[in-house]
């Protein structure tokens, strides 16, 4: 069987997420997984380089998949897009080498989450962003952003709950842009726990608009606190932008 | 009254296009004189530069209506893109000049056509663009959209039907750029008649594509005959982008 490494994008609005779990229905794992067995007459699994939870968006996310037939790489890509719902698309593949795994491979990611005051909300990129009211206070945010550069035990900011698995990650960079108005949040990591990088978000937007302390995220870091640190913003904002290999 | 000049945006797709006529349900206008006439307390007519057709879009409609309410500019654009739906937005709003009317004193317009090969298609603005399976020739294409420069009788570049009004426009630039294999078709006009721009552009398509040879422009302002033009393009890959004043 070859090996195919795919590129994806995805609008994640209608779907409940990346991944198949139990009876969860309407996956993007579930819809590729569908036409991929069409495709190739047995039932082909996929793996993408994370889950992305319910609304998120991929712009770069990244799988692979085994599978056995008689067409080129081109056919694949052609044949997935065709049958593939709209707001899912193959960008690149790849025949590549068997031992490639998206998920266990994967050295970092890049996510972006997007925040727009409503009153600039673009119509044609709302779906892929949250819109709020009041204006934050860009330079509180970018300077508060730094402090989650590093390696640390990131428990508080996560909705992981109580896991016997390491929560020590390591943050590359998170770079804070305004641009006519619109904010974007850019983190580069290892890896990341459940809802982190909508946590962390949620600190450096309430930092901006004054109701948090920059303080508060050393406290997290040092009580493991979930409580202490922003709230979780909404999916719509949030996209997988890129996946980096060696 | 007031008279107040608005920029507007709408991502056409669930539209029936801007302007209401006779039953015609769900148009751009109803929503807008629905939420205006809500916040004046009186009906409250609105007219923009120009119709757009069903499931076309606007990055730069422009609009004007007179109502007297004891709300600043800024609260009126709050009040509006509270209660539009979020597929319309108004991105200004000035007091204007008791005279302006928005499609009477419009000097020019911008419109753009995006056309897309299939395999390219960017899940994030498939609602904006045209989908296509074959590669046209940019070069090919960009010789012809010299052609349409100037005074014409564009007739046979119009689903107009029978008129006794003048077919005659001006087009004052048409620019074909191709970027990363999405095409962009940009005219700027006096005018347009009913579906020019997507003859125009199914025109200069069908030349990219081999299926038409660029004398037949030529041909369709000489006989003015529809038939012997390309093929009306879809709404969906229309934007109005802009519109000039003097």
């Amino acid at each position: 069987m070859k090996n195919y490494k795919i590129n994806v994008q995805y609008e994640g609005t209608r779907y409940n997420g990346w991944q198949k779990q139990g009876n969860t229905q309407n996956t993007i794992q579930e819809k590729f997984e569908n036409v991929l067995s069409k495709m190739s007459g047995h039932y082909v699994e996929i793996n993408a380089s994370g889950r992305t939870d319910a609304g998120v968006h991929a712009k770069g996310q990244v799988a692979n998949f085994k599978c056995d037939v008689a067409m080129s790489s081109d056919e694949i890509l052609d044949y997935l897009n065709h049958y593939l719902p709209k707001d899912i698309a193959v960008t690149q593949i790849e025949e590549t080498d068997d031992r490639f795994h998206a998920r266990l491979n994967a050295k970092s990611k890049t996510y972006k989450y997007v925040i727009c005051p409503r009153q600039k909300a673009d119509v044609f990129i709302r779906r892929t962003m949250y819109s709020i009211v009041d204006t934050p206070d860009i330079d509180a945010m970018q300077i508060a952003a730094k402090k989650f550069l590093g390696t640390h035990d990131f428990k508080g900011f996560s909705s992981a709950g109580k896991t016997k698995k390491s929560t020590v990650r390591t943050i590359n960079s998170v770079d804070v842009i305004e641009n006519g108005g619109i904010i974007s949040v850019q983190i580069n990591g290892s890896g990341f726990l459940y809802n982190m990088v909508r946590i962390i978000c949620g600190t450096l937007l309430e930092i901006g608009l004054g109701k948090k302390d920059i303080s508060c995220i050393d406290e997290v870091f040092e009580t493991k606190n979930r409580s202490l640190a922003g709230v979780t913003l909404p999916a719509e904002g949030l996209t997988l932008m890129e996946v980096f290999y060696k």
